[in-house]
């Protein structure tokens, strides 16, 4: 073993790898180049910024997988995945955003020495990491080898969460909970909003105890009043003003492990309109939390959800949810389930997500969010525990 | 214009557009589809953390750009661009993340409205975010359009910085002076790497007086002793340590324009070797400095660090910079120019470097860099004005 402190136990690891290979099975794949740097890291204990350049993780039915990256990360393979050090291949660094050569060519090769040449090899085609020219450059190198999609082959495998992934997810839950509590007590007209968002990142990162906080993979989300219509603005310069919403989009990280968790404070007093929407959207989160149940279908929730807001004439036309876990920039998301009404996928006891029906109006915006973990029974369990509301600061 | 608030001129923005069209036609290109979520801030303004969908800005010959992306985010499209609301073209959320249908069949669909259905149309193969995916969508539901190779053409275009970037850049150098400040004030033995990492990310954030301050796109990397041969690492909850270095790797960021800067510290007496790589590096570093110039090459900068180093017995095998600017995550830099000694790119006046010549070694890591801009004489200027050196806390 490499790691002197691997986040979890090699019989975690090992329930991974065998879940894979299983999926693997099932496709029809004998070998599978994992790109995304969440399944790098769930496979492999895998951590570092390192993803801005070609890196991956080969998936071999009978043998350990192998870390494959750039010469100088080959040091953080070292100190974090589980696998024995003959098992991190790097190459040259001359690789690395080059327009002589690709690193594909440089994985070509010990994709050969393991028997890739005329093999059925995954590939996530759907995924930041991998890019056109990387898929394009494989096919040339291998000509004989057949590519298959295997986008979110391991993300789904990540559906379903361990205890010891659970765990992780509790403490994250404690460190949203405090950078929501801090936003309630900090937040105050004439406020400069990056000043909030400074202890925002502060809260986050110095967690609570011994659980430090680790980064999120999206950035404070913090729109006002008018600009609470645009769901991924960041922050500005500008001061907090009396007669406003602002909606927090934020989460606790604990060793990459997300809950995201949103909130939205109203300085002065909140006007009726908003009032109302609040009333319809904790109805409808209510109802959709009594559907998100072990056999109950992604839809179920979202129509749940729907009949509140839709009687409140509000019409939101997007997901209102995704399944959450590990994760690293640019999405604290899994990409696999949506909660919407198109989406059939029936719910398992340990998926957990993010029920996120935020509302992004013309003019105004609110969000009152639940990261969930699935239960043999309904209603689904909460990780936070905070109360379901538009905050008013008067 | 929709936007309010415009970060820069629109004679900027129209020398960008200027600049990318020129490159267009020399490229034989039609039109141009961006999906860097940079480029398209750098051509249009867009600002949001949105990019972890596909989106992207059309780039056509004689009309103004299109800002095309999901339905909710064409509210943070109204808020950012320069362009007027009728080129701002959203897609259906039921594209996103989905199983059924893919962003690519609408954004064809628009293609063919602006005339694509035969035209010669250029995509950024080799970027984080125009995925395998889409490009295997596109050329199937265009089939009589060619689809090039137009990776970095962007990018290129931004290397040389004009007047106001340059002056977005300093408000982000002295935000990164502050940084640096607040860590060598902070450090020390017993602290908890996290709680110190807190205050950087504050220090980060809240910016210097009315320059406020935006993320930087990656993150804080700050490894210390042993671990300090792995350059990617993040942090952790364990305390810092007397008789370790750590280096920190932090950016200033102005706007998403970034110019990172690197100074690393030792807790104690720091060892004999550490001190002859200190003095070689500076060495190195002040050498390069005076090759950074209008007219030599990125070469010349590389070739000038590594004869002090290789005197010293010290071999780093990695490239030593990159361009810098405006950024998103995962990446600082502009992945066009590598200084390295096979790179034989021309500098010219107004390209600005992060000058990163990390040492990696085994057992230990040492980073002292510079962001620097290029002059028509040398050396070139840096952004930061810190002392050059390894920062010793006894």
């Amino acid at each position: 073993m490499c790691a002197l402190q691997l986040p979890f136990s090699q019989t975690e690891y090992d329930r991974r790898l065998k879940k894979t290979r299983e999926a693997m099975a099932k496709a029809g794949l004998d070998m599978l180049f994992v790109e995304d740097p969440s399944n790098m890291a769930w496979l492999t204990g895998y951590d570092g910024w390192s993803f801005y350049v070609h890196q991956g993780v080969i998936v071999l039915p009978d043998a350990p997988p192998i870390w494959w990256g750039r010469t100088q990360d080959a040091n953080g393979a070292l100190r974090t995945v589980w696998m024995t050090q003959d098992r991190i291949v790097p190459y040259a660094d001359n690789y690395v955003q080059s327009t002589e050569r690709h690193p594909m060519q440089a994985l070509a090769v010990l994709l050969k020495e393991h028997g890739g040449e005329k093999a059925r090899i995954g590939v996530e085609l759907e995924n930041y990491y991998f890019s056109a020219k990387a898929y394009l450059t494989l096919r040339e190198e291998l000509p004989d080898a057949a590519f298959l999609d295997a986008t979110a082959l391991v993300n789904r495998a990540r559906g379903v969460k361990s205890g010891e992934e659970i765990a992780f997810m509790r403490k994250a839950a404690r460190i949203a909970e405090k950078v929501v509590d801090g936003i309630v007590e900090r937040i105050q007209p004439g406020l400069r909003k990056n000043d909030l968002v400074a202890e925002i990142y502060a809260d986050t990162v110095r967690g609570i105890g011994d659980d430090w906080g680790d980064y999120p993979a999206i950035v404070p989300l913090t729109p006002s009043g008018a600009d609470a219509a645009a769901p991924h603005l960041t922050w500005d310069g500008r001061p907090f003003q009396a007669g406003e919403a602002t909606f927090f989009e934020i989460a606790g990280c604990y060793r990459r492990y997300h809950t995201p968790f949103c909130r939205t404070v109203f300085l002065g007093k909140p006007p009726q309109y908003l009032l109302e929407a609040e009333k319809a959207l904790v109805e409808g989160l209510e109802a959709g939390l009594e559907k998100a149940v072990a056999g109950n279908r992604a839809c179920d929730i979202a129509e749940a959800l729907g009949a509140p807001l839709e009687r409140a004439g509000i019409e939101r036309g997007a997901r209102c949810g995704y399944p959450i876990g590990l994760s690293y920039p640019p999405d604290w998301g899994e990409r696999t389930i949506s909660l919407r009404t198109e989406d059939k996928t029936v719910l398992e006891a340990g998926m957990t997500f993010h029920f996120m029906p935020g509302l992004w109006m013309d003019g105004w915006g609110l969000e009152i969010t639940e990261s969930i973990l699935i239960g043999e029974r309904g209603p689904a369990e909460c990780f936070c525990d905070r109360p379901r509301q538009l905050f008013v600061k008067d």
